[in-house]
């Protein structure tokens, strides 16, 4: 079949790759930096996106869409935002192509459409969001204003990874204002545990909860919070932002509003945003070396059932016995296909269901038939077992909620395992490249230092924990004064 | 309140936008011809998308993501497709925006960011996605292809108009794959079942089915079909279409299988595509001069009720009543908003939720709880009457289903009164300004004559319908002979 697999211990980059392209997630595409999600990723996507559209409806959001172009004029307005984004922004200058008088059939930029005022393609929505938001909002009684977006969005990545950095990803962003900035920091704290609870309970992936370093915080904002993950090869990943964002969108945009002291203020704002690089975690958390392993609660497809027969005669008891497990199965709302396709042979498809992370594969044959058992295997464990017909239905809703708790327990014993004190230089050193996890040091609390550990290293602070501890210590780096110990680690 | 609207009567085009503006589903943005769909108007798209999405599920179709950029020289591959697209499209010609050095905080392009070729933002998606497809068919057993992409595409329209014609727009686009001429033009023709389903029995549209004429095919395309339907100002609106491609885009793109009988075969091609611009429609089809009016099965909201009430006594016996009709509308999947807020009087709410076309109000005061009734007001008749609080959830439910239906009894009625026969070229104009509507004519099959008629009357040829018969006439411009009535419209 010709899907043989990179092994982790061969090459971790290129068994992620291998798992993308061959596990049918995705593929590379003709624009460069852009790739298109495939079937099996977008169903994926769409089991993680519904879950979390939920998740935002129930805490109060509504969706609406906001235009896909930024004026160049609005980047400009907040400083620290276009600094941080204006160098990696496609940008649209003209409107039109035209035929090419000096080619027959090529098109090229017709120089009479181009735009007074270029637009970028949003990076991100706080700039033309705000905008609206000056027209929305007047008085305290139109606050807050809790707003998500699904959209793409374009960051010119010079080095591009499918999922983990491309060009244009999907992502939703939250956009709220509030009247107070209590009010807004308890909104960006409540979103950053919306997304823990998301990432924790439906994607099986334990994160620690903190808030970056003034280097690391989002541009524009005055604090942002963050959820880090770990993967497999010992290297961090952020799997979530949610930034308290103060008055600064608010004073670039002139939104005020009425209060009840009839005073005219600025508004209180906050963003927060979760893309499809999600996946690349997903992907590098939990699979192995012979391909994808899904969660079950946001797996495309949580159970397979694949018959062994000789003849029709043995197919038709087969299928018979398999539409009652199957619809036994829907009635539970757990999702199930029966491959009886006859093109390939039962140990191609064990193999491709479990490179495509099926959390639970059934096969039955005759004999298991007579027995009135079927043979389940999981796809986590690899274990198989023969089970009997009675309560499957059951049994395997249980045995999805185990693989479910397994996977997380399995990543957090992993984690946890990998989270590591230093106190020295040479300790951090040491093991960062031995071991990998993160690094819980201490810190003097300066950007330089920051960045000196970085160029040395290329470990960066990937947050200060939301429930460190107070601790007298001194900087792992400089030997000055640090009050509490932060978490180091190479990233994603 | 500030909310008057222009009546129909006065200016429809004005009723239009104000209904737009004022009902809250979309507002003008700072970026030309480019929209902001509002909470409201957004929630009501969530609804058409999933219900379309389900559907398009039901047939058998995956959804997948393909990048939001298409290089020049892909739209150039298939000749009429370039011609069609080319003249209005966002054009990406750099990647980086940097700092003016002459003028401090502002952003100028970056002239080292030009691109080596050209990126078109995605009008549509053919060109990029049977790129893709290149790669993807190499057998009869990879086909049928059956993808569907809910996407923002950019037309860079001269004029503008809130949903019905703006320069970005969200909207699905299915491209699938086949291995027969047969299988692909059946493909076409069931995704227009499937549109005409949606839009009759969903958003409570009568339409029309039938094939567009050479001039008005998609660039690209060997036949298009359509659905059209009827605006209350007697102007058609194409409300979605589905192409038949041939094998243009696999020439084009050189996407080739190996067929049963082993021979290399160019792929045959269809899209279909419905957008945000269906909004458009349903506003001008059933809404009246006090607001919008939406169709039960897609209104972001299905029931309010508005409590009645002097003082905290009265209202708390309200509370408790309306809880136990909130959970029993809930429990048979009604949704329902119960408005208490005190910030605004029972009469201002009404009007409120009569903008918004909410089709079922509740309204509770201390006499109807004395009386265990509650007053029910419809939106689409405007109609109230008393109805006893005991199984009130089944009536709105069963009321809910009668709206529906009456919306749609309505519009047909009106619809089929305005399809009028004609046979000169005198009743063909004095009917197209005195009535409007639909005008069923011969037609003699040119092009030439179609232009002249739509120069002449800005009438065009929606299309020929799918039922029509053979009937031997002259054509009602031209007196040429003609074997079909076609039908005539101006429209949106």
């Amino acid at each position: 079949m010709g899907k043989e697999l990179t092994s982790r211990s061969t090459d971790y980059a290129q068994w992620y790759n291998d798992l993308v392209l061959k596990g049918g997630l995705a593929d590379y595409s003709a624009v460069r930096g852009c790739m298109v999600i495939k079937p099996y990723g977008f169903a994926l996507w769409e089991n993680m996106r519904d879950q979390l559209d939920r998740m935002f409806k129930d805490t109060g959001h509504v969706n609406a869409y906001f235009p896909l172009f930024v004026p160049r004029s609005f980047l400009e307005k907040e400083e620290g935002h276009a600094e941080g984004f204006a160098k990696e922004c496609a940008v649209v200058t003209h409107y039109r192509l035209k035929n090419d008088p000096n080619k027959k059939g090529a098109l090229m930029v017709d120089p009479d459409s181009k735009l007074e005022e270029e637009l970028v393609i949003r990076p991100t929505s706080e700039a033309i969001i705000w905008n609206a938001y000056r027209d929305w909002i007047q008085s305290y009684r139109d606050l807050p204003l809790l707003i998500n977006q699904w959209a793409n969005v374009v960051r010119w990545e010079m080095r591009t990874r499918l999922f983990l950095r491309t060009a244009e990803f999907l992502w939703q962003e939250g956009h709220t204002a509030h009247a107070t900035s209590e009010e807004a920091i308890a909104e960006t704290e409540k979103m950053l545990g919306v997304y823990a609870d998301f990432v924790e309970n439906w994607m099986a992936l334990p994160v620690i909860k903190g808030v970056k370093t003034a280097n690391e915080r989002f541009a524009g904002a005055v604090e942002t919070y963050c959820i880090e993950a770990l993967m497999q090869d010992g290297k961090a990943l952020q799997a979530g932002t949610s930034h308290f964002l103060g008055q600064n969108f608010a004073k670039a945009f002139d939104v005020k509003f009425l209060s009840k002291s009839n005073q005219q203020e600025y508004v209180w704002a906050t963003s927060w945003g979760m893309s499809t690089r999600l996946i690349g975690a997903l992907v590098m958390a939990h699979s192995d070396d012979e391909g994808l392993v899904m969660p079950p609660k946001i797996a495309p497809l949580q159970v397979v059932i694949v018959p062994i027969y000789r003849g029709d005669a043995e197919k038709g008891l087969i299928d018979n016995k398999v539409a009652e497990i199957v619809k036994q199965l829907k009635e539970l709302n757990i999702s199930v296909k029966y491959d009886d396709s006859d093109n390939q042979r039962p140990g191609w498809k064990f193999a491709e269901y479990e490179l495509k992370g099926v959390p639970v594969r059934m096969a039955i044959g005759p004999k298991d038939l007579a027995n009135n058992v079927v043979e389940i295997a999981r796809r986590d464990t690899k274990t198989k077992e023969s089970v009997s017909m009675e309560g499957i239905s059951f049994y395997v809703k249980t045995l999805l909620d185990e693989i479910q708790l397994n996977l997380y327990t399995r990543a957090k014993a992993y984690r946890d395992s990998h989270i590591t004190s230093v106190d020295t230089w040479e300790d951090f050193k040491k093991v960062l490249v031995e071991k990998g996890g993160f690094l819980s040091a201490h810190w003097d609390g300066t950007g330089e230092t920051e960045d000196r550990i970085k160029e040395e290293t290329k470990a960066t602070i990937r947050c200060i924990p939301l429930d460190s501890l107070e601790e007298s210590g001194v900087c792992v780096f400089s030997g000055k004064p640090s009050r509490r110990r932060v978490l180091f680690a190479q990233a994603y």
